[in-house]
C-alpha cells in the first residue's frame, strides 16, 4: 500500500475535542455522523474522529483538577490494548470495540476515525499485562522515563525492543478489524517527544502490515521543519502548530506557519493547520461559547487553510450550526482549492497583509487571496509581476473574467494591478480565468 | 523582470576561490576561462566568477597571519564602490572596472559574476567618503556594532536608512555597466548576520532597478530553512553549507541538508551545496594539493549535487584536469539530471545508505540512485513499493531498460527490486525507461 | 535546630554505592562499620551510609539489562512509606525497618545514614496507598509529569498540596524514630529536577518537625551555582558534580567546580565532590577492580577535597584497603584542614597547574597546595606577593618553618617564592608556620 | 602591591554618567567635586569619576540620532592613547590630559576616575596609529571583529600579541602619570565581550607595572558568576546588572541579584549593583527629572546597597540634592553597614518581602533590615532561629536594645520574634545590640 494514496486530498471531517474533550459518548459520535452524513457529505466532509481517553473511567468527571485524572482506571483488554470505556460507548461491550460505532458511521458512508497516544498504557506496564504474540509484558517495553508532559495515560516504547513493534502492530491489527480509517497519534509530532521520531516509522509499519488504509495523523505540534521529510515518508498529516483556538493571534500566527511548511504540501502530505473552532465549542471544558471570530475571521481561516492545503476538521457541535457557519463550510469554490492542494504560494507577508495565490491547472484558473492582518480596513495591491513568472506565467488581469469567491463584488484592475478594499482581519479571493 | 527566470537551470560555472583564495588575477581568470569556452561549454558550462577581496591591495601578502589583512587599503571610487585592485586586473585601470574582463568572457560565450560582502567598506565610513546621489556619506549609513565575524572588509549597512537602497542601486547600476551576470554576495546568509534580511531584500530592489539580469547567489551558509519563503523571493541560490571542501565527513553530511531542502528547489531557486573541489586546490592557501576525494566520492559528489539540483561551480584550477576529471563533469546523462531540477526526492537516508529518485516526465524516465555512506562496499536493494505511487507512478522495474549512468553494468532485478553492489562512500544511479 | 550546627565539618564517612551499586546487604553494611569503628573512627570517619534501592525487591538482579529494574515491587508500608527489602536486610522485618541496623552503628560509636529518591514511590500511586494522617492517596500528591530520567522509583509530589509536606513530614518521623542521621536525597540537585527547588525546603521543614538533627545531604549534581543561597538555607550539603570516578579527567575537571563553589563553604554548608573512589570499587557494577587513580591521583584527590572543605565520603569496600590507602585517608595533618572548612582559596588554575592556600587561624598556620594538572613532572612556583595581603596577610616564606605533609621535602625557598618539583597529576602540600 | 588594599571599603563617589551622559565638561566635574568635598566628604563620599567619551569630538551633539556618534574624531596622540577633548577639558590642552584636573580634585582631599572602553581605538587602527615602545602600530594589535555591540569608538586587542599587553601598560602608565586614582573599564564584564577574560587580566597587570594603587571596576554587567574567581583575582568592583535607573522593577530584580553575589563581597572585592540615580538625573539623555523612586524606594536601595556590601557611586547632580536626599546619603549609621561589608546575608527572599541581616563583630551588633517587596504595605516577622546558629550566634531580640537606622520606631518583639509594618516598596532596618 502506498500511504499517498490513503488520502489524495486534504482530509475533511470532525472531531470530537474541540466541544467534548474527554468526555464525548456514543451518541454525541452518531449525532454529528449522522448531521454530517445529511448535510456536508456532499462537499466532501466524510471522517468522523474520537478524539482523546475514550477509554478512560469517569474521564472529565475532576475537570476542575485535571483534565486527564492520573492513576484512573482505563478499559483494556489482556494484549495491553485500550478499548472503548462501555459506559460511554454502549456499543463497545463484550469486546466489540469501535467495530459496531465504525460500521454506523460507514452505513452513513462516512469514514471512521480514533485518537490514540502515543506509548503503552502505564498501568498495563505496572501490571505487567501481556502483549500479542509474546510472552513478555507491557513492563518489558513501557520506558518509565518516556512519558508525555501534559497527559498521564502511557509510557512511551522502547523503540529497540522487536516487541515494541509487535505491540503497534497488534493495535493497528486491532483497529483494523475495527474498521477504523484515520488514526490521530498524539504526543508524537513535537521537540520534547522522545522516541517519537522511531515511533512514527513503527506506526506506519503497522498499518502496512494491517493490510488495511488508515490514514496517520501526527500532534500535537509544532511538528519540527527538520523532520519534514520523516513525517512525508511515514505520515499523511502532521500538526504544525499546538492546539489552535478561537483569537485571533493565533490565526495571525498562522500565516508564519503556513509560509514555512508551504514546500511541503502535496498528494497523501498534509501540514496540519489544527481543528476548525467554528458554531459552539469547548463546551465540556466548562467554557462553552459560540466562535470568538468574527464572521471576517472565519472566512480568512477557512481561505488560508483551503489555499495552503490543510485537512479540514470541524472542532464545534455541528447540529448547532447557524447559516453563517454552514454557508462558510459549504463553499464549493473555496472547497475546490483542496482539489489542488500543493499548488498555493505564499506571494507577500508583512506584520499588515498577507497574499497567496494558486492555480487549478486543469482549469487554467489562477486564484489570488488577499488577507488583511492588521486591524484596520486596508487596500491591498496585487500586481502582475509581484508573483513571478515561474509561480504563475499566466497571471495576467487584464482580459480575464474575476469573481469573488465570498460573494464580494470582483476587484478593480488598474495597470496591471488588482486593488481591493479589504476589511481589519478579512480576506477577498478572486477566481482569475 | 522576473529574478526566476535568471537562471532557468542550477548555474554552472567556475569560481576562484578553492584554488586562489584572495589572490586571483586577470590572468588567471582569462586562463580559466579560455579553457571553459574551449572544452565545457558545450555541455552547460559558462559561468566564470572572481571571488573575495578582487578590490584589495597586497591581498594574500601575509597569508601566515591573515587570510583578509585589517585595516588594508582597497580600490574605491568617490562613491564608496569598491573597484578591481588594477595591480592585479590591469585591464581595470582608469576606472574601466571589471567592463573589459567581462568583455572577455562574453565574448567566449561565457557568462561573468563577481563576489561581495554584505555593506560597506570600513575604509569608506571611517573616511566619510561620498554616496551616488546623495550628499549623505558612507558613515551616514554604515553601522559600526554590524560587522562579519571573518572578514574585516565592511560594514553592514542601515536598511531604515532610504541612502543604503541608494548605495546598493549604485552598486548594482555599476555592476550592470560593467555586464555582469552573477553576484555572490556574502555574510548574507546564515544565524549570525544582523540585518542580512533586509539586504537580500535590497539586493534584489537593486538588481530590479539596473535592467540587468544579473543571478544573485547568497553565501556562506548554512542558509536558515526557516527563512526559505523569503531566499526562493528574492534570491537565485543559496548555501545551505559552510564552505564544502574535499572531506568525506562533509560529503556525507551534505546528504542530511539535501534532504532538508530537497522540497526547495525549482526554476530560479537553487538551494547551494557549494562548489565542487575537483583538481588540483587550495594552492594560494599555501597546501596546493590534488582532490583528497577518492574517484568514487568524486562521483558521489557530482550524481548527489545533480539528482538533488544544486548549482555546480568547479573549485579546482581547470587548465590542469586530468581525465577523470573532464569526464566526471562532461558526462551528459548526469548532468541531464539538472534539465529537471527540483523533481529529485529521497527515498531513503540513514548511517549507511541513501536512495534517491528523480524523474525525466518528458522522457518518461526515472533514475534512481543508490549511495553507499558506509566505509565498506555494500549491496543496496530498492524495491518497487518503497518510493511509493505518488513519488513515481511509473516505478516498475520489469520489462524496463536499464543504464548505469557512470558505465557500471546493470543491476541485478529480482522480484521487483533492483539490488546492487555499491563499493564504499560511491553510488550508482540507473537510468530506468 | 539550627540546620547549620548538624555537621560543623564536613562529613566524612563511607556511602555502599561505589562498590555495592543496588544490591547492599545489611551483612555488607556491617562488615564496613565494624571496620570504620575499628580502624578509622579516630580520625574522625563516622558516617555509615546506606545507599540506593534498599526498598527494592530483587534489586540488582537484571544488571546486564537495567542498573534500575522497572515496574518491579518494593517494600513499602500503609503510608507509602518504602522500607528495607527484608531479603537484604532481614533485621528490619515485621516493621522493624532500619532500626536495628542503626542501633548496631550506633553502638559502635558511628552514624547512620540512607539514601532516598525525590518524590513517592509510582507503585503507591498506581495502587492508591495511603498517607499518614489524611485520608487522600499518593494519587493525589504523585505529579505523573514529575519523573526521574534515570530512575524508574519514583514520581516527583505537587510541592502546592498540603498533603505532600505532611507525606515528607511522615517520612522524617519515621527516620527519626529509625535513628538516622543523615539523609542523601537523590533527584533533586541538577537543572533537569522539576519541583525540586520546593522539595528542598520541604525536607528541611519536615527535618526540623522532626526533632532530630538529620544531615540533608542532595544529589546528584550539578547543583545550580544559581540555587546556591537556597542550598545554604536548607541543605548541608549538595554535590557540585555528576557521579565522580576514577577517571583523571573527571578529577582535573573537579578543580573548575571548586574554584566555582570555593566561596559557598561555611559551617553546616559543603559542596559535595562525590565519594572517593578508593580502593576496590565498582563490584556490583560487573567491573570490579581497584580504583584507577595512580598514587599521586589519590593524593591530589585527598589534597583537594580537604583543602577546598568538601566532605569525605568512602566509596570502596574498606576491609581490604591497602596500607598505602589506610595512611592516605589517616593522615591527620591534611584532614585537619577540614577543621577549617571554608578557609580555603584558589590562588591560580590554568590547565597545567593549580594552586590553594588555606588558613588555619587558631594556630596561625598557612597551607599551599601545589598541583600538577599537566601530564608531565613540573615545577610550580608560588611567590609571596600572589596570594594578596587579603587572602593571606601572614603569607612570609622567610623565617618559616615549613613541612610537606604528605612527607616529601620541604620546598625550596627563593626571593620570596617557593619552587616544588611535582610530579605529574600529583600535588606537594606545604604547612607553612 | 596587593589589589585588595586598593580599596577596602566598597568606594563611595560620583559618576557623571546619569546626569551627563556623553557631555560632561571640565565645569561640570569641578562643580560636583568641590559640592563633595564642602558636603560628603566627612561621611565617606570620596571619588569623582569622568564616565564616557570625555575624548570624543562633539561627544552628544547629535543625541537624537547616537548616544554615541560613530566614525567621529577624537583626541588622540602619537601612540593611540585617548586624552580629554580640550574643547570640554580647556585645562588637558598641550598634552596636559587629566593631570590638572586630577590635582583639583586631589587638593580637595578627593580621588579622581576616569572611565574607558575596553581595546583601541578604531580610528587609530585605521590610521595605522604607533604605540609605546614598538614599532608596531594599532593596526597589528586591533581585532577588526572584536567589537562592542552599543558603542563604536574601539576594537577590542589581540590578547596573544605582546604588543597588546604594551598597550594597556602604556595607558595605564599614563593614567598613573595623570594621577588616576580609579578605573571604569566599560564593555569588559559580560557575556558578550569576546577577549574580555583576558583584558580583565592584562589590565591588572598594566596596574602593578604602573606602580599606582588604581582601583579596577568592572562594567556593563550583568557579570558572569562563573567568572567570579576570576574577577576577585584582578578587578575590584564588577557590576552584577545591566544599567540601572530609577524604575521599581529594576529596584526589585536586585534582589536576586544580590543573592547571587552575596557571598563574593570581601576587602577589595565588590560585587557593584550601579549607580544610585537620586536628584536630578538623565539631563543629557533629554530626559532630565527628578528620580522617579519614592522616598521608600530610595531608603529601600540606600539599605540594600549598603548592607549587601555594593559600592556607592551617585548618578544625580549633586548640588541641586534636596534635604531629603542628602539625609539619605549621610546616614551615618546605614553606611556604617560597609564596613563589614561582606558580612551581610540574604535570609529569605520571596516575591513580597526580603530580609537581610548583618554582624559588625567589634561592636557586637546585629543588623536587621527588613524589605517590604510588595505593593501594599506589609508586616513583616522575623523569628530568632530562621537566621541560624551559625549565621548569627548572637541574634536574640530579648533583653537587647533596637534602634530603627530611618528613624522609624523600634520594632516589636513578641515571643522571640520581631514584627514590623513595613510600607510598600519600603524597609525597616534595626540594630539590635
Amino acid at each position: 500500500m502506498d500511504k499517498n494514496g490513503f488520502a489524495k486530498k486534504p482530509p475533511m471531517g470532525w472531531n470530537s475535542y474541540d466541544y467534548y474533550d474527554t468526555t464525548v459518548t456514543e451518541a454525541d459520535v452518531k449525532r454529528n455522523a449522522d448531521f454530517m452524513a445529511a448535510h456536508l457529505k456532499d462537499f466532501g466532509w466524510e471522517y468522523i474522529v474520537v478524539d482523546i481517553e475514550w477509554y478512560a473511567k469517569r474521564a472529565g468527571s475532576r475537570r476542575d483538577e485535571y483534565q486527564y485524572i492520573p492513576f484512573e482506571e482505563v478499559e483494556m483488554d489482556e494484549y495491553s490494548r485500550l478499548l472503548p470505556d462501555p459506559e460511554r460507548f454502549p456499543s463497545a461491550k463484550d469486546g466489540a470495540g469501535f467495530r459496531p460505532l465504525a460500521d454506523y458511521v460507514h452505513e452513513k458512508g462516512l469514514k471512521f476515525g480514533i485518537h490514540i497516544m502515543r506509548g503503552i498504557p502505564r498501568n498495563a506496564a505496572h501490571s505487567h499485562v501481556g502483549l500479542l504474540g509474546t510472552d513478555k509484558t507491557a513492563a518489558d517495553i513501557a520506558d518509565p522515563a518516556n512519558t508525555c508532559f501534559w497527559n498521564p495515560d502511557m509510557y512511551g516504547i522502547r523503540p529497540e525492543k522487536p516487541e515494541s513493534q509487535m505491540y503497534y502492530d497488534s493495535l493497528m491489527k486491532l483497529y483494523a478489524e475495527w474498521g477504523v480509517d484515520f488514526i490521530k497519534c498524539d504526543d508524537i509530532c513535537r521537540e520534547d517527544a522522545r522516541s517519537a521520531h522511531d515511533e512514527i516509522r513503527m506506526l506506519q509499519e503497522a498499518i502496512q502490515k494491517s493490510g488495511r488504509e488508515i490514514v496517520l495523523s501526527l500532534s500535537p505540534g509544532p511538528a519540527r521543519i527538520e523532520e519534514a521529510w520523516h513525517y512525508e515518508k511515514y505520515a499523511n498529516m502532521w500538526r504544525i502548530t499546538d492546539d489552535f483556538w478561537d483569537d485571533w493571534k493565533l490565526l495571525k500566527n498562522m500565516f508564519e506557519r503556513c509560509e514555512l511548511w508551504q514546500n511541503h504540501v502535496s498528494a497523501g502530505n498534509y501540514p496540519d493547520c489544527d481543528m476548525l473552532p467554528l458554531g459552539r465549542i469547548a463546551e465540556a471544558f466548562g467554557n462553552g461559547h459560540e466562535t470568538n471570530f468574527t464572521k471576517e475571521e472565519q472566512k480568512t481561516m477557512m481561505t488560508l487553510w483551503c489555499i495552503f492545503g490543510s485537512p479540514l476538521m470541524m472542532g464545534g457541535e455541528m447540529p448547532g450550526f447557524d447559516e453563517f457557519t454552514m454557508d462558510l463550510i459549504t463553499n464549493r469554490e473555496i472547497l475546490h482549492l483542496q482539489d489542488f492542494a500543493g499548488a498555493g504560494r505564499q506571494v507577500r507577508r508583512n506584520d499588515n497583509e498577507a497574499v497567496w495565490v494558486s492555480f487549478d491547472r486543469e482549469k487554467d484558473t489562477v486564484y489570488a487571496a488577499l488577507f488583511n492582518l492588521s486591524d484596520e480596513s486596508r487596500e491591498i495591491i496585487l500586481s502582475e509581476t509581484e508573483t513571478g513568472e515561474s509561480l504563475a506565467r499566466s497571471i495576467r488581469f487584464s482580459g480575464k473574467s474575476m469573481k469573488e469567491l465570498w460573494g464580494e463584488a470582483a476587484p478593480e484592475i488598474k495597470e496591471g494591478s488588482l486593488m481591493a478594499e479589504v476589511p481589519a482581519h478579512g480576506v477577498q479571493i478572486y477566481g482569475i480565468m
